[in-house]
């Protein structure tokens, strides 16, 4: 399972604050709790409306993240300049995120994914907006898989975001994610499926509940990544239990380990 | 969903402990307080080494919960007698917890079963010892399905019972039931499948986060019956937000109304 842990991001408050007051103990305690927790890549977002704030942005949080921990950082990002930043910057094998079929973001961003040695999140979306069904999120997959191997990658350096949409909003939502999740996992077992899978929650109540679910489903239906908190409680937990449930962990070795590393939160 | 609250159980230290000391407010309010967490069912089981004692011991407990609560019980017994005695008191519809395809239990419950408007749960073990894969508990549920039918009963009064089995001793146990899940759902769409879950994490640390993965998988796989803790922390949150992403609650409205009523723990 790879977990990349999403929390530096400038949509939240606290981060959108610290990068303002350029607070680098905030971020680093922020990349340090995440790594602790059991995260294997750092996200890192900087979105700025100035395109040139966004790409100095992203190099401070990258610089401080790589200083504070030893862990891989996931470039998150539509601007090309920043993710040009990002990668160029990046130690070790770094995500793009993300890469779609909108036309705009998959041309700018397609050469870059050439350049550097990384892994992409591959998200679903299309100038056609987001996918709702199976049959949908099948075809966008094949485009755009078929775009980035192209582009000189393998396919297990390529993660597919089939779209997380509320379920508050379209009952179907849940039942069809995770239903092409298996439909993916099926016709490209070598990909790695994943995505940020908290949107599913958005607009209910007590949304961890939910989110945790969610990532059992997901988990064995063939989910194999995940962008997620992995200080909030149960996130870790649930991850661990549904692998061991889905039969991936022998003699439940991951979970009773994370158990005694205090990782079962 | 049935929601049947498993509380009530002589194996349970505390309910022990009660039953000898006849400690009837102790009783009573387990049985308001797993009514109040969104219970459909009070399993009742007196079990007792002494057969007398046993049928004793149903006729008290039944009586309490009936008393204090509107809400029909679950005879759990292995004992004709107890089984008796508890679905000749019980009131509303009842559920007879369990028969299987033991040779001894089925020839003693089965008459019983024909004779009192109840539900039953169908245990897939059979003499041979419990099944452990899809294609057993497939042929051990055909049988006991065509026994139970033969006894009078309607396919929608039967509720399935896999059997869970601990993930710690056999990684393959958590995938198997869930596989048989799909499976019993897909042939007989209108029976009710579901069980005593919580054996699947036996032996494992922080056993709620095991037992919240796997109902959420095996709700998405067809589950539609629990034998469970209502009150344990988790627990009906995870059933309601399965169902929700399983695409079995309209607009959310139960997932919603439950945090409303506080029921979202």
């Amino acid at each position: 399972m790879l977990i990349i842990a999403e929390k530096i991001n400038a949509t939240r408050k606290s981060i959108a604050a610290a990068l303002k007051a350029r607070d680098g103990d905030y971020i680093i305690k922020t990349a340090v709790d995440q790594a602790r927790a059991g995260a294997d890549y750092i996200d890192v977002n900087g979105g700025d409306p100035h395109q040139d704030v966004e790409v100095e942005n992203m190099a401070w949080l990258i610089d401080l993240v790589q200083k504070h921990t030893k862990l891989p950082v996931s470039v998150d990002s539509a601007n090309p300049d920043a993710v040009r930043k990002g990668l160029a910057m990046a130690a070790g094998k770094p995500i793009l995120n993300s890469i779609s079929l909108e036309t705009a973001r998959l041309e700018a961003l397609l050469p870059i994914l050439g350049e550097y040695d990384c892994m992409v999140v591959a998200l679903l979306m299309s100038d056609g907006g987001t996918p709702m069904g199976v049959d949908d999120r099948l075809e966008n997959a094949a485009t755009l898989i078929e775009n980035i191997t192209a582009a000189g990658k393998k396919l297990d350096e390529i993660i597919v975001d089939p779209c997380f949409l509320p379920i508050s909003a379209d009952q179907t939502s849940g039942f069809s994610v995770v239903e092409a999740i298996a439909a993916i996992r099926k016709q490209w077992p070598d990909v790695h499926i994943g995505g940020g899978l908290s949107n599913i929650s958005y607009g209910l109540p007590k949304r961890g509940y939910v989110n945790q679910a969610a990532l059992s489903q997901c988990i064995f239906a063939g989910m194999d990544a995940a962008i997620v908190n992995p200080c909030a409680e149960g996130i870790m937990a649930t991850i661990l239990a549904a692998e061991a449930l889905a039969g991936k962990d022998e003699f439940c070795m991951n979970y009773v380990t994370a158990e005694r590393e205090g990782k079962l939160r």
